[in-house]
C-alpha cells in the first residue's frame, strides 16, 4: 500500500513536472516570438537604426588598429584609449548630434587641457604643502562652476557636453600633473587621440548613409501638419457619418494620427539643435532657418489642441440631432476639408520646399465656408429647434473656426519659412505628369499626400526623402547619454 | 589749410573714437549686469542647483585623494583616473538618477570585464593571425548588437547608460588585451575604482541636501494640476469680466499658468525613471506607485489641452453678447470655480498624501451646475435670441462641460493613486489651525493653494515640500549627457 501510494505521489510528482516543464516551453517560446517580432519592428521602424549599429561597429573596429598597427601602438600605447572611448561616446544616429558633441569634446579638452597644465604649473610654484591644497581648491571650484553653468537652458541645450568634458580634462590633467611631469605629453596625446577619434566618428556619420538631423525635422514638421490635414479631411465624413460606421474603426486609427504632433515639442527642439551643428547637406544650406521649422511646429501643436478638442466631440455620448447635423454639415465638412487640403498643400510644399501657392486658396474657401455657416446660422431658420439639441453641433462649428484661424496662421510661418529658406518659386501651368518624370521616388510621397489636384511643377529637379524616411524620422531622434 | 583739415579728420577721428569706446562700455555694462541678472534668476529658480554645483566639486576633490594619497596611489596609479571619470559622469542632479547611472555602470562594467577577458583568451587560443581578427569581430559584433539594443524604448529608458559603458568596457579590455597580459588586473582596478568613485556620488548625493526625483515628479503633478485649477478658478470672473479690466493683465499671466502642463510629458517620464532607482525617502516607499502619476499626468494634461480651448475664448476677437452672458454666466462661472476648486483639492491631497475627500463634493457641485446650465438652455428663454450671439458662450459652457469630465478622471485617478499608495484617510472634523499646528511649513503652502474652506486632518505628522521645492519641481530636470 505504502509503496503503492508512495509511487502515485511520484507519477503524480512527474506529471505535474512534465507540465510545469511544457508550460515553460510554452511560455519561452511565446517568448522569444515576442522578442523576435519586437527586433523586426524596431528595425522596421526605422532601418536607419540598423545601418546605424553597423557604423558604429565598423568605426570602433577601425579605431582599434590604434592598437594592433605597432607603429601607431608604440607612439600612443595606452593613450590609444582615448580614441576608442571617443568612438562610443561621440557617435550619436544624426550627423549634427555627432558633430556636436565631436566639436564639444574638441574645443572642451583643448581649453582644459590648457588650463590644466597651467594650474598644475601654478602648483608647482607654491611648494609641496600648498600644491595639493592649491589643485583640490582650483579642482573643486572649475567643477562647481561648470556644473552650475549647466543649469542654463541656452548653454545646456548647445554646450552641455563640452562642459562635462572641460571638467573631466580639467580634472583628469590638473590633478595627474601633481605626480606626472611628462604632463604635456599627456595633454598633447590625449587632444590627438581624440582628435583622431571624433573624426573617425565624424567622417563615418557623413560617408556612410548619413542621418541629417536637419532632414529629419524638416521631414518631422511637415508629416506633423500632414497629420493634422488627414485628420481635417476626414474628421467631416466621421462626424457626420456619411461614410457609414463599417470600417470605422480603421478609419479612427487613421484619423487618430494628429496624437504625436501633440508632444513632439521636445522632439523637435533637440532635433533643431543637431541640426545647427551641421554643415551643408542636400537640399540643406548652412545656415538654414530651422528655428522658423520650431515656429512652425508650435503653431500646429496650437492646432493639435483644437483638434483634440473636435475629437472628443467625435466620441461624445451627446451628439447633435441628425436635423441640428443635416443643416451644417455641409458648411462645416467644408471648412474641415478645406482646411484640411490647405494644411497637406503646405506639408506637400514644405516637402518638396517650393513656395506656397495653391494652399491659400483652400484657405479662402475655407474660410468663406465659415461665411456661409455663419449667415446660415444667422438665418430664421433655427427658431424653432430646441437649443440643446444645436449645441454639440454648433460647438464644432466654432471649434472648427478656431482651427481655421490656426491653420491661416500655419500658412503665415510656412510662408515665412519659405521666404527666409528660400524655396523655389512654382509654375501653376503644367500637368501633374510633367512633375513626377523622372523623380519616381517622388510620385509615392505625392499619392501619399493625395493631392493630385494640385498642379505643381518644381522648377528645379529636388530630392524629395523617401516616405519611409519620413514616417519614422520622429522615432530615431535623442540618444544622449554617455560614458 | 590741409593741416587745418587733417587735424579736422584727426579731430573727428577721435571724437568717433570716443563715442564708440562709450557706447561699447554701456553695451558692456549691459551685458554684465544682463548676466549677473541671469545667474541670480537660475540660482534662485532652483537654489538646490547652487547645493549640486558644490556637490559635484565636494565629490571630486575627495576622489581626487586617490592621486594625492602616496599608498592608495602606489596601489591604484593611473586607473585611479576612472574614479575621476566616474564622478564627473555619473554624479546627476537627482539621486535616482545618480543611482541609475552609478548601477548601470558597474554593473555594465562587471558583465563586460567578464566578457572581455573571456574573448582575450579566446582570441589568444587562436593565433597570432586569427587573434586581431577574431578580436575586431567580436568588436564589431558586439558594439553593433548593443548599439541597437538602444533603440528599444524600454531599455532606452532605463538602460542605455548601461549598453553605452558595455561597449566601452568590452572594447577596451579585449582589445587593450591583444598587447597587455596584466588584463585580469587591469579589469579588476577598473571595477574597484569605478565602484570606489560611483559610491562617493550616490553617499553624496544622498546624505548632502538630497534631490529625490521621487518627490519633485510627486510635487510637479501636483503643482500641475494646481496650475490648471488656479485656471479654473479665475476663469469665470475674467470671462464675464466680473472684476473689471483693471489689473487684467497680472491676472492673465496667473491664468496662463497651466501652458506649462502642455508640454510636461517628456519631463514627467524622465523624473518617474529616475524615481524608479530610488530607495524609500521621506514620505515615499520603495515601491511607490511611480507610474500612477504618470497617469494622473496624462489626465492633467488632456484636461489642460481644453483649457487651452477655453482660454481661446478669453482672447477672442467675438465674445458672445452681454444678454446671453449674464443669463448663463452664473451656471458657467459656478462649472468653472467649482471644478477648479476641486483640482486643487485634488492638488492640496497628493501633496499632504492624504485620501481625497472634499473634492468630489466639489466635482457634484460642478455637475450639477452642469445640469442647471442644460435645463437653462433647455427652456424657452432663448426663442427670441439671435443664435450667432449665442455661439460663443455656449462653446464655451460646452467646452466646460468637458473640462467637469476631465476632472472626474483625474479625481478617479487620483483615488487610486491614493489606495495604491496608501496615503493616510483624513479626519473631517478637526479646525484648520489644529491642522498646520507645529507644521509651520505646511502653512503656506495650504495659503498657497488657498483652501483654508476645507477642514482637513492628517492623522499623522506628514513632511510637506516646501512651496520653493514646489515651484522650482518642474526645472531641474534632465541631465543626461556625459563624456
Amino acid at each position: 500500500m505504502e509503496i503503492g501510494s508512495a509511487s502515485g505521489v511520484m507519477a503524480g510528482f512527474f506529471t505535474q513536472g512534465r507540465r510545469w516543464l511544457n508550460a515553460l516551453r510554452v511560455k519561452f517560446k511565446a517568448k522569444v516570438a515576442d522578442t523576435a517580432r519586437n527586433i523586426k519592428k524596431v528595425g522596421q521602424d526605422d532601418p536607419r537604426r540598423v545601418i546605424h549599429s553597423l557604423k558604429v561597429g565598423l568605426a570602433l573596429a577601425l579605431v582599434s588598429i590604434f592598437y594592433y598597427y605597432q607603429p601607431l601602438y608604440s607612439n600612443f600605447g595606452v593613450t590609444a584609449m582615448w580614441a576608442i572611448m571617443t568612438v562610443v561616446v561621440v557617435f550619436e544616429f544624426s550627423v549634427g548630434a555627432t558633430l556636436g558633441k565631436g566639436l564639444n569634446r574638441g574645443m572642451a579638452t583643448l581649453l582644459a587641457s590648457a588650463l590644466g597644465v597651467g594650474a598644475h604649473h601654478l602648483a608647482n610654484l607654491s611648494g609641496h604643502v600648498g600644491e595639493p591644497i592649491l589643485l583640490g581648491s582650483l579642482v573643486f571650484l572649475q567643477a562647481a562652476i561648470s556644473t552650475f553653468l549647466r543649469f542654463f537652458p541656452k548653454i545646456k541645450a548647445r554646450y552641455d557636453y563640452g562642459l562635462l568634458i572641460f571638467i573631466l580634462t580639467f580634472s583628469l590633467i590638473s590633478i595627474s600633473g601633481f605626480r606626472d611631469d611628462e604632463i604635456l605629453e599627456l595633454a598633447h596625446k590625449r587632444v590627438l587621440t581624440i582628435f583622431v577619434g571624433g573624426c573617425a566618428c565624424v567622417i563615418i556619420s557623413i560617408v556612410v548613409f548619413p542621418v541629417w538631423a536637419g532632414e529629419d525635422l524638416h521631414n518631422l514638421i511637415a508629416l506633423n501638419i500632414e497629420k493634422l490635414g488627414n485628420f481635417l479631411e476626414g474628421f467631416g465624413d466621421e462626424y457626420f457619418k456619411r461614410t457609414g460606421d463599417a470600417g470605422s474603426k480603421d478609419d479612427k486609427k487613421y484619423l487618430e494620427g494628429y496624437k504625436s504632433v501633440l508632444n513632439s515639442k521636445t522632439g523637435e527642439e533637440s532635433l533643431a539643435n543637431f541640426a545647427a551643428w551641421e554643415p551643408g547637406h542636400g537640399r540643406f544650406q548652412f545656415r538654414h532657418p530651422w528655428k522658423q521649422y520650431l515656429k512652425v511646429g508650435t503653431l500646429a501643436r496650437e492646432c493639435a489642441y483644437r483638434i483634440e478638442a473636435l475629437n472628443g466631440y467625435l466620441n461624445a455620448d451627446i451628439q447633435a440631432s441628425s436635423e441640428v447635423r443635416s443643416r451644417i454639415q455641409e458648411a462645416c465638412t467644408n471648412m474641415s476639408i478645406e482646411s484640411g487640403k490647405a494644411l497637406k498643400e503646405l506639408s506637400l510644399t514644405i516637402k518638396k520646399m517650393v513656395q506656397p501657392s495653391s494652399a491659400d486658396s483652400h484657405i479662402e474657401n475655407a474660410k468663406s465656408a465659415a461665411k456661409n455657416l455663419k449667415s446660415l446660422l444667422n438665418s430664421g431658420l433655427w427658431e424653432d429647434t430646441d437649443l440643446l439639441k444645436v449645441i454639440p453641433g454648433i460647438t464644432v462649428a466654432s471649434i472648427l473656426n478656431e482651427v481655421v484661424k490656426c491653420t491661416e496662421n500655419i500658412a503665415e510661418s510656412v510662408h515665412e519659412l519659405a521666404s527666409k529658406a528660400q524655396f523655389k518659386s512654382v509654375e501653376r501651368t503644367v500637368s501633374p505628369e510633367k512633375l513626377h518624370s523622372g523623380q519616381p521616388q517622388n510620385i509615392k510621397s505625392a499619392q501619399m499626400v493625395n493631392c493630385s489636384h494640385v498642379v505643381v511643377s518644381v522648377k528645379e529637379s529636388t530630392m524629395a526623402a523617401s516616405p519611409s524616411e519620413i514616417s519614422s524620422a520622429p522615432k530615431g531622434i535623442k540618444h544622449n547619454m554617455e560614458v
